[in-house]
């Protein structure tokens, strides 16, 4: 019989574990002795936090990153043909969202693996989900161009798509820029568009505010030094 | 001092409540004794399951669907500006999330009132991270056009996009129309697309595949009956 591969989320701001993780995750992380991950020392880190007793010391760790070749990948599976389950761990938050891991993912449905993703923390999953922005239909556009004019241009188009197909656009930023992002939002976008803010989600300094851009230019919030999941939507 | 909300999420398949909820979200009911819900039945029946003590009794429940008009919703928030905590609760998966809950969380928002995303199940993130598509930048569209011109127009649509802008594009369907759904894509998309089905997600009949087009005609799967979500990305 061939292993499994679970999805592990982990939490993506200074929480408790038992705040963000169902703990049925933890029976699932218990029969797991193989791990991809992101780094190995998070997650050594991340496993003796949800169990101290989890023999850590016991357990192979595969790298992966954008510098993981497609081979190395491949090895990796072979411990799931050879019948052990195995565990991908990202960084911060769900596996293969706006983080690496999709590619193993994809490997292993063409080998026909099973693949059960778990429940945990999505910043922009929670970031949409308190917006008061449409639900129905919305679109993550990860990062934006960083140079000036097609900033601008980027910006613009995502605004017309929110009035002309009635969707949330959601979108990030390294957080040392996030201040300039705010700022390149409010400069280019129309009065009545709604922006929405969602900094530190789950965290200890966790806030999620949306308001109009004409409203926002009276009192500009502070952004920097923490992950901000930034939103817009038609007035 | 104002009331903050709180957005539960609900389990979104018959599945224990510890599968696919912290213990943290138990925490925060345990506070609060008005609720915003779409089903009152649901809502009470949720509540015991999380909590056999829990006084549903002793609880205010608002109902919200898409026939609540808007100054109904305006005078629930009044409890808010009262000082109590309000919950809201959707009949399955994310308060606001393909689901109603986004006016009131709008509304909300206008109020400056503190609204609080709790962690839960969504079909949507779950399907995205087990497909093995692009999780950089993804799209959830909804419900298609019912119409048979209309649909396979909007599927073009989506496919063409999925391959101009490295994206995947996820929407659903009623379950009896599941079936239909399958063969419009296998009808209207390319061989070498991919295409992805999320089954019963978390239930006792889940499953997660992906394939190109091309595989999928050789073995069709039965969809009837439960939830799925549908996705697309460029092969």
């Amino acid at each position: 019989m061939p292993g499994k591969i679970y999805l592990f989320p982990v939490p993506i701001a200074e929480t408790p574990i038992e705040h963000v993780l169902p703990a049925y995750n933890r029976d699932c992380l218990a029969g797991i002795r193989h791990f991809i991950v992101e780094d190995i020392r998070t997650a050594r880190r991340f496993l003796k936090k949800v169990d101290p007793q989890f023999d850590v010391d016991a357990c192979s760790f595969y790298l992966l990153n954008k510098h993981t070749a497609a081979t190395e990948l491949n090895q990796y599976l072979t411990r799931i043909k050879e019948g052990f389950d195995m565990g991908i761990l990202s960084e911060s938050g769900c596996p293969a969202i706006a983080d690496p891991g999709a590619d193993i993912v994809r490997m292993a449905q063409e080998m026909d693996v099973e693949v059960i993703p778990l429940v945990g923390p999505s910043s922009i999953l929670l970031a949409l989900m308190a917006s008061g922005f449409n639900g129905q239909r919305f679109c993550f556009e990860g990062y934006l161009p960083v140079d000036k004019d097609q900033r601008a241009k980027s910006l613009k188009q995502l605004e017309q798509r929110s009035y002309q197909e009635d969707m949330s656009l959601l979108f990030i930023e390294t957080p040392y820029r996030n201040q300039k992002m705010l700022e390149d939002l409010l400069l280019h976008l129309r009065p009545q568009t709604r922006v929405g803010f969602a900094y530190d989600v789950t965290g200890p300094d966790a806030w999620i505010k949306s308001k109009s851009v004409a409203e926002w230019k009276k009192h500009r919030p502070t952004l920097d030094k923490k992950p901000c999941i930034f939103m817009l939507y038609k007035g």
